[in-house]
């Protein structure tokens, strides 16, 4: 029982109400009262913010008997999460002070007036003397955020801020967020490509499927800085990352397995493309209608290029109908599709990645004694697969070799990256990707990425410690 | 004679010269080696930087005699101002550390999904719980920079970056630098409005006349938060405040003065308007080929508007006529357009503000015999005209109070606010406006814009220390 701390602003009518009376319904539904803040005082009315400890269970009930309490109006609740989120959860802020009039006519006019000289001269000095060299935009429209689908923009932006934080705190990447007020794929990579000459990389961010393969893959071919979207490739590259490890525990290979990925959208046609790139020989990719084969012809082109890739199979089927057999199963689709059974069927030694949010496509508990590896995209199990884990070190890695795009080469070496922080003497069933916070997977997938980057023509720049 | 510190990138031919030549090449040359850093160390060639402290006069000299030097290559010259440069000059911070998971599931997925369900419910808690309630966008297209014209969107970005620290160092404002990739005025339109979601008010920058006038009003129209182009307003809004001050001085009102503007594109625009709307009756707008008449045609809509309005004068003539009998001469055009003979033809007591960058419409030293009041936008004569005087505190009052727009009496509140920093002991005609670096400012004009916001009924919200 997790215990949380909240706030809750109340207008009390004195002539219906005392405050001892606020006290005990609150004592009285299980929460704590922590302290008490005046907002506004008065002899008829007051307000006042009430901190509470209480505990997940009881916080509705806390929150329910204020708002019963006759003399009582609950203007607001908040709790640390609303906390947290006051006044957004990025600032922009200078890099040097200005002291004085120098320091003034250095940052800006009349000094500045050479350095854009400069810039107009050569248009390839943005990546040294302006924020281009470490700033990466971080852009949504809305339109697939989380599990909560299509919320526009306005209720995006908060991930999009989390994403900045994560970026910076993780490797120190300014990442800025932008939410765009359009759901239009023409009208989306126009604005990308107008607002794109501050920015030395384009993450995009829960863009809804298919629209986001081509806004992706035109962004990527129009601009010179690197275009990433993160459902898609951070996805895809983790996964992978897992894949490689989980493969070594059971002791076999790529080229050997059977894989059945289901759920053929941003992330799944990613990961498809990523394992057949890392040498999976037989695929079977699933969506609700069933699998995905070999010939077929389909109105997401996405799901056209699979049909065309020699290693997916031919034989249609339903999912419960393809995973027996399977040596492994991606599941990026949603919650409770598979049951024990379906594990018994799988070939032995099966692997399991069920990372459908936040249900998982077969419970862990009923899924655990039949599979050897098993992986979710969730917290509270060992074996998170999570994408936080990708896009920190690939956006590091490509602005510091100034790369002109993200290619399948740099994926497939940032997941060998993530893979390679865990030693052979460390990984087991229970570990086969690191977490989220160990400090080696940015410093390492960096690596991975400028070397890839550098031999395939993609860099401009080598880093001083690359040369 | 100012001193700077440059840094010099040279590579020796160790065949052909020694470090020795190198260091008493830069000595006859009047320079001063204060460090050596040995970049890439070689027993044929070597890289070092050398910084040295040289008169602004010996700077050019110090260098050529160091390129002339057989088996010397300069690879780079750095200034102090390139060097505050380097990397760009704001940086994106998270606001709260993420330390455990903890913290991430509340900043993060899954607990900032509640917090999207809450904006999305009701967009407006988009001004609580996210950046937009603290952050407004610096926007430029590049093509009307500083004295450089059109220098394009990458080469403007060091202007914008500039214009962001002011933004938090004077006002705590969080402002994000954008530079549009068109000159399209729809496309301009278009693709502000489509990121506008999370900015809390746009500042548009340094984009040319007439282009600019369309392009604000537009979105002043069609978006709901403040839109304010500063090369306009910005300059109007500290103009007025200066004359406010400098009538005082002489004891002249504004209903009495006749005022010549020179230079009718953005700012000269936007400062007539302003004069009208701070009582003046007699107005003659000039522009190359003249004064704009009233009931005069002309091709650009903001002269027929000023060609509509009855305090606009009749007569036709050229600058050097016109200026006769004037009270006052304000000038946003270019330099060298006057001589002392017309500061003598104007009348009595008369006040000019010769604002052409860098070179003002008449050489000071020529002007301050004839004139009773005189300020440039130029830092090295008294009362420099600087629009830094305005933005952070128009932007922290609209914020504040949530704005849907900034109207022209909020400018002219910010006007006479500036204005009143300086009391009437301290006024005199070499103290017409307050220095850049008061502190009193940004906090005086906040008030009174918010004060105007509420009483012409464009504020969302009423700040704690106006309820």
């Amino acid at each position: 029982m997790a215990y949380n701390s909240i706030i809750v602003r109340v207008e009390l009518n004195h002539a219906e109400v005392n405050f001892g009376q606020v006290a005990s319904t609150i004592i009285a539904a299980k929460g704590d009262i922590s302290s008490i803040d005046v907002i506004r005082p008065g002899s008829d009315r007051s307000v006042r913010d009430i901190t509470i400890d209480v505990s997940d269970t009881a916080e509705a009930k806390v929150v329910e008997s204020l708002r019963a309490l006759t003399g009582v109006e609950v203007i607001n609740v908040s709790d640390r999460t609303f906390l947290a989120h006051l006044g957004g959860k990025v600032s922009v802020q200078p890099k040097l002070p200005i002291k004085n009039r120098d320091d003034l006519s250095r940052v800006y006019t009349p000094g500045v007036a050479k350095v854009c000289t400069s810039i107009h001269e050569n248009p390839q000095k943005a990546f040294s003397l302006t924020i281009k060299r470490n700033t990466v935009a971080v852009i949504s429209d809305g339109t697939a955020v989380l599990g909560l689908g299509d919320i526009g923009p306005y209720a995006a932006a908060p991930v999009m801020e989390g994403k900045a934080m994560l970026f910076k705190q993780l490797a120190d990447v300014d990442a800025f967020p932008l939410c765009l007020d359009t759901k239009d794929t023409e009208e989306i990579i126009r604005t990308i490509k107008a607002v794109s000459p501050i920015f030395g990389g384009i993450n995009l961010e829960d863009i809804s499927s298919p629209r986001c393969f081509e806004i992706e893959t035109r962004l990527a071919d129009e601009l010179d800085i690197p275009v990433f979207h993160d459902d898609q490739h951070g996805t895809a590259v983790v996964v992978t990352a897992g894949l490689i490890n989980a493969l070594k525990v059971v002791g076999k290979r790529m080229e050997h397995i059977r894989v059945v990925v289901n759920g053929i959208g941003a992330a799944g046609v990613s990961i498809c493309k990523m394992l057949l790139a890392a040498g999976v020989k037989r695929l079977v990719p699933v969506d609700r209608d069933g699998a995905i084969v070999r010939g077929g012809t389909y109105s997401n082109p996405m799901w056209n290029w699979l049909a065309e890739q020699p290693q997916v199979e031919s034989e249609p089927g339903t999912l419960k109908e393809m995973i027996a057999g399977a040596d492994v199963f991606i599941g990026v689709s949603r919650g409770g599709l598979l049951n024990a059974e379906d594990m018994q069927k799988m070939a032995p030694n099966n692997i399991v990645f069920a990372m459908a949010n936040p249900t998982p496509e077969i419970d862990p508990e009923e899924a655990l004694p039949h599979v050897r590896v098993f992986a979710t995209g969730r917290s509270d199990y060992p074996n998170q697969i999570n994408n936080v884990l990708v896009f920190p070190g690939i956006f590091r890695g490509a602005l510091d070799c100034r790369a002109t795009r993200i290619n399948e080469p740099m994926k497939l070496a940032a997941a060998r990256a993530i893979a390679s922080v865990i030693s052979d003497g460390e990984r087991s069933e229970q570990y086969i990707i690191p977490g989220i916070f160990n400090e080696e997977v940015v410093a390492r997938v960096r690596r991975a990425v400028v070397e890839t980057a550098i031999l395939t023509g993609v860099s401009r720049r080598t880093p001083p410690d690359f040369r």
